[in-house]
């Protein structure tokens, strides 16, 4: 088995759509290891070639680091100018966003910081005013037609170089980083197509986010960089290792939040994470933060995305409606899902997945011509978010902060509670109608043929929910001070109940509903306010979110569409909880006919040819004898096939009534007789076996925890099948009441 | 393999200082939540068992996090009460330690917090007077007889009642989470005599920490509330997850760092961590932590031991000496493992080991008349490492702080760089001194028959090295400002350096060394400051001083003392590396006598006896004949030994010539033989096998991962040989060049 000095090309690589052997990729990366570290020994050279294999690791770590945070850097600065290109341009530069362009005016004021003669809005330049109703719709049609031409341009990038690129790719980067091989998933065309194609996605005001799609840029990153190091080049495992801290460094920079970007990576993403890997992807993580940072795309030096700074602390009784926001989001994600996937399901199935282009001008179309007249649908998902996590300061103009000020007195920066005013009713009843809009568009627009994350809108539902039921307990505080809930902890004019407060525990909730994410979850919302304080609060949403979702359907978003789309993908968390056992999984079947089995010594050349073009398995076991069935070892097809071809090519005399021999010396051969050939160098010598009677429990255990293709049933020390992984996934999947025709690769 | 319905008692359980089986466990938990869930829908009392067994872990986790928060709370308050009375007394009510009797006191300035009038030492109570060379030497005497009290008492209590509740427990407790049993080590007499013992051991001024053994506690909290659960109570592998979540919440509470405590679980102490038992472990350790802050011993409302806030931004070149104090750590972590554990092993070996007692009171004596004299021994640890962290503000008296004040302006609470006066020249020679005298007592405190943990005197080191490091640089930095180095980012009368952040990467770097901690040690460092700013310096001190330690001596401490003491420990992190095959390491060996197996329907009782009482192995494989050598199963000496009595008891007319079968059906006997005894309930009918041409390196990961205590050996489908977990062990040891007999238990 050893793969280093294996002469033929192609043998020990795998198919597109397939999947790996953890256990002989790991096998080999041992050996190669081994064989640097006993070099290394001999010469200086050697030592020195040996140290920088150690390192390149962590080189490979500080450069995808380096790289994911300046593709994010770059993500945010244009979504953020094409955004704004929408409603105007700068005419001091049209390079310059609203923000930028009124930064550089003179002619500004601290009250109206949006207004400055520089930024134009489309009617000011076309028919030069800003008034009026006729402005308002040349306005309104050059917004909607920008977020047409946005996602036009999206889709069809995204259609005519690299199909990959749609989504939100962690449902296949999670297949992918639990052994299976998408060539091209990961490339640069992708990456590149990607990184553009989400830059005008988001742009167009759709509701998504750029959050997933960040995950698959760094682990892009990750996968290219990974060709400039033999040691990840050539091993998939190895490379797996690298892919699980590049999308670690992805959510890093998407939240700015490097210790829950490797929890995200640990708990929802990753399958094989040792703890060697854990240090990298937290250094890769925080080289992409502090990367982000030093770009500093959102121009206030913050590292995250929603930056919160509460000042009251939160009472007990609040936990009621933390917890309602906690079945809220249970509630949403599980509607979320289950619409979402019945949707994607019937465009796969029905005419519909055939015009992804109309599809998605329709989608962005619909989109934009509701958000334009409500300034919270018009105005991006993560401003929106940043505003309803916000904490009504002294100076904030925005219509959620409009009470009415009978009390002049501020104790250090904090206002009382006070009556909500004409702007904050308004806002409320625009809130109501852009969380419907919301909920409504995003089961459309996830799963379309362009870049879409989800973390984002689910966030944003959640914190205009949590925000509307914030601002309702806040008046009810306020006007019924008296009541017995209330009057221990809140007296009159005191700042009792914190509304941004209540949106960040929704969108946690929401957030949770639909990913199922717990512990990384929080981490990131701590990351976001910094304290301990509020962890409770988000605790106990995130909580109630996953119970009340998991009573109604167990998978989240992402493995949802894993079966959607029939990966081999084999869930590590669910237990396997029903009584069957090998025999019953394994093939052949009671009334099937045998095993295909190869014999150590006595097949000829064209025997096993007729048994590979006969049969599709990919791989054949190998015994003494067909009487004894007594196991030798494993052999694949893909080898087969490569070495025979080989022989025939290179080596003299072989024909096909040459004997094979997988044993370790042929017998002496009579003259005459065509030469032999030997494989043994291809037969794995160690398959791996389990009795018949294994209750299939344990079975998937070895199988998720090794990484194993297959296994090999014996009973009584005789071979009697075979279970290959997709066996098990359709096993499991019969178990579960679901299609087991749903997996489609092995 | 029904357990559940398995009326013989004993059958299943194990032995002390055994292996547990985690493949059986498993199965067992799964089986009995099998059967929960299907008798949930019959009646509604069932389904209210059902949903109760799913919320019990839960209930649990919450009842862990309110004790161990408890205990840590009493270890607290007691050991800061007990520490104060070795110097004096407070006659306004005993009960107060030195800071709350002068809290309470009505004649104290702010200057001069720490003296009141009711405040006394011995000196004061004994000869009525604070000043004089006699009143030194009677607080002198007073302070070293306490210390040699507390110690006394401590070890004293450990030798009478527990053992098991000496030294830090953690190498036990990771021992334990493996798979190991040690019967009372997480038991109630533990609890109580380490609880106590900790608060004597620890206020008797000994160079130790009560953050190792608050996770021993903690755990045993976890190990004693299981009983209450029966889904615990039976179940070694569920108990395990426990524990998991307990060690957790010991670190939570030890340092008040619920996230860095969850990854010091995953990191440094667990070994089966399923996601599910992740976020059980965080909602414990959040629960400790907000348990101990609600009793808020430390009186300042924190949440973490030391709490520090520093305001100076540090500057790319300053990771030099961050470097460097990485490398002090590194060479710290290796010198004090070697001598540590050669120190231990003289103790093992030799007289020393039986007397305890006098050893404890002359490491103790020697402590504590050396400590005495330099305020910066005599004040407890903690305290000290308080005082290196903090970054010295207008108000500070201490003599650290003791700067020449030329500048009266300050702003905004930042103090420029200042030359350094008497005090802090004088400070550091006592610094100095502290430094030599932590680095050689600590060495033969670690490992005395008392509770000690270890991260505080490490921490101790570290921050001493850094703040002497720290304070040089800022004398540098201050007389040579216009130094290439200095002069571009650090202008004269500018704060550029903070010594307390340099004290802080010091403690880091030196914990790192003696632990090697990565993720959960810069998290743990982490949640002390708050802000991601400072993860950059404590990241490249921990890196370097874990790449500099594992230069010299691949082992922490916690695995060095597991090896010393031969738990069989099968460590998850590292690879094993070597070219062996399994039939290099399988029993028999080549020219031993054949492997001891049993036939499944020939042998007759007294056979089976006579093998038993001729062999020690734990377990015996089953075959079909001798002859075939096909393997059927596998049977626990154990069980069998069990079984045989239970059937010669109880079953009618089983003697010596009764025949034993392990087939499903024993066919039908002639007349007037004995009966014969079925024992096909005790095979293990899908015991692991592998070939003997496998790669070591794959047997190990298999147990590794599997959690196995043995696995069969076959070749070409005949049993050959067995691997046990001690023999993989000892193979491990023996290729490291160590002493294979070093491993004690199975």
């Amino acid at each position: 088995m050893d793969f280093l000095e294996e002469p033929i090309p192609g043998v020990g690589t795998y198919d597109d759509f397939n999947t790996i052997d953890w256990v002989r990729e790991k096998s080999r990366d041992r050996d190669r290891h081994r064989e640097i570290t006993n070099k290394s020994k001999e010469s200086t050279w050697a030592l020195i070639h040996s140290v920088s294999d150690a390192f390149s690791g962590w080189l490979l770590m500080l450069l995808i680091g380096l790289l994911s945070g300046s593709l994010a850097g770059l993500i945010d600065i244009s979504a953020h100018w094409m955004t704004d290109l929408k409603e105007g341009i700068c005419t001091g530069g049209f390079w310059f966003n609203h923000e930028h362009c009124c930064w550089n005016s003179k002619h500004v004021t601290f009250e109206d910081r949006d207004k400055c003669p520089e930024w134009n809005s489309w009617s000011q330049l076309i028919i030069s005013t800003d008034q009026g109703a006729f402005a308002y719709i040349v306005n309104y049609f050059m917004y909607v037609l920008w977020a047409l031409l946005f996602a036009f341009l999206a889709v069809s990038l995204v259609k005519a170089f690299a199909p990959y690129a749609c989504g939100s790719g962690i449902p296949e980067i999670k297949t992918i980083l639990s052994g299976f091989i998408i060539r091209g998933y990961l490339g640069k065309w992708t990456l590149v197509i990607k990184t553009i194609t989400l830059v005008l996605a988001v742009s167009s005001g759709l509701s998504l986010g750029k959050e997933g799609p960040l995950v698959h840029v760094a682990c892009c990153c990750g996968n290219i960089l990974c060709h400039c190091f033999n040691k990840y080049r050539k091993n998939e495992a190895k490379r797996r290792e690298v892919l699980s801290a590049a999308a670690a460094a992805g959510v890093s920079v998407a939240f700015g939040a490097p210790i829950g970007g490797v929890l995200f990576s640990l708990e929802e993403v990753s399958y094989y994470f040792p703890l060697k890997t854990l240090w990298r992807s937290f250094f890769a993580a925080l080289v992409a933060a502090f990367t982000l940072r030093s770009i500093n795309p959102f121009g206030n030096s913050r590292l995250v995305l929603f930056y919160v700074e509460f000042h009251t602390p939160w009472h007990l009784f609040e936990l009621v409606p933390f917890i309602v926001l906690g079945i809220f989001g249970g509630l949403w994600g599980a509607l979320f899902i289950r619409t979402n996937i019945a949707w994607c399901r019937k465009r796969k199935t029905t005419q519909l997945g055939k015009y992804p282009v109309v599809e998605v001008l329709i989608v962005t179309a619909i989109t934009a011509i509701l958000a334009f007249p409500n300034e919270y649908t018009r105005m991006s998902t993560s401003e929106l978010i940043s505003e309803l996590f916000n904490d009504c300061g002294l100076l904030d103009s925005s219509k959620l902060c409009d009470y009415e000020n009978h009390f002049n007195t501020s104790k250090g920066g904090e206002l009382p509670d006070r009556p909500a005013g004409e702007g904050v009713y308004s806002a409320m009843w625009q809130l109501a109608l852009t969380l419907i809009l919301k909920i409504v568009i995003t089961i459309f627009t996830f799963g379309m043929k362009i870049p879409s994350g989800l973390f984002i809108p689910s966030m944003a539902v959640g914190a205009i929910a949590g925000r509307l039921l914030g601002v309702g307990m806040e008046q009810l505080a306020y006007y019924h001070h008296d009541w017995g809930i209330f009057n221990s902890w809140c007296s009159q004019g005191a700042d009792c109940i914190t509304p941004g407060l209540y949106a960040m525990v929704g969108a946690a909730a929401c957030l949770g509903g639909v990913t199922r994410m717990t512990v990384s979850l929080v981490v990131i919302m701590f990351e976001l306010t910094g304290g301990l304080e509020y962890i409770v609060p988000l605790m106990a949403a995130a909580m109630t979110s996953k119970w009340v979702a998991d009573a109604l359907g167990r998978e989240g978003i992402y493995d949802a569409h894993i079966r959607l789309n029939g990966y081999p993908f084999l869930e590590a968390k669910e237990e396997f909880a029903h009584k069957t056992l090998a025999m019953d999984v394994m093939k052949p079947r009671r009334n099937d006919p045998l095993l295909t089995v190869l014999t150590q010594d006595s097949m000829t050349v064209e025997d096993v040819e007729t048994i590979i073009s006969e049969t599709t398995y990919s791989g054949f076991p190998v015994v003494v004898s067909r009487e004894s069935q007594r196991l030798v070892g494993f052999v694949l097809r893909r080898d087969l096939i490569i070495s025979i071809e080989n022989a025939r090519k290179k080596q003299d005399g072989v024909v096909s009534t040459s004997i094979i021999y997988f044993t370790e010396h042929s017998p002496p051969m009579p003259p005459y007789t065509p030469p032999t050939l030997k494989l043994r160098n291809i037969l794995d010598l160690s398959p791996f076996t389990v009795t018949d009677l294994t209750p299939m429990e344990i079975v998937v255990d070895i199988f998720r925890k090794l990484g194993l293709r297959q296994c090999l049933v014996t009973h009584n020390g005789r071979l009697l099948g075979i279970i290959t992984k997709k066996d098990v996934l359709k096993h499991i999947a019969q178990m579960a009441n679901q299609d087991p025709d749903s997996i489609l690769f092995n």
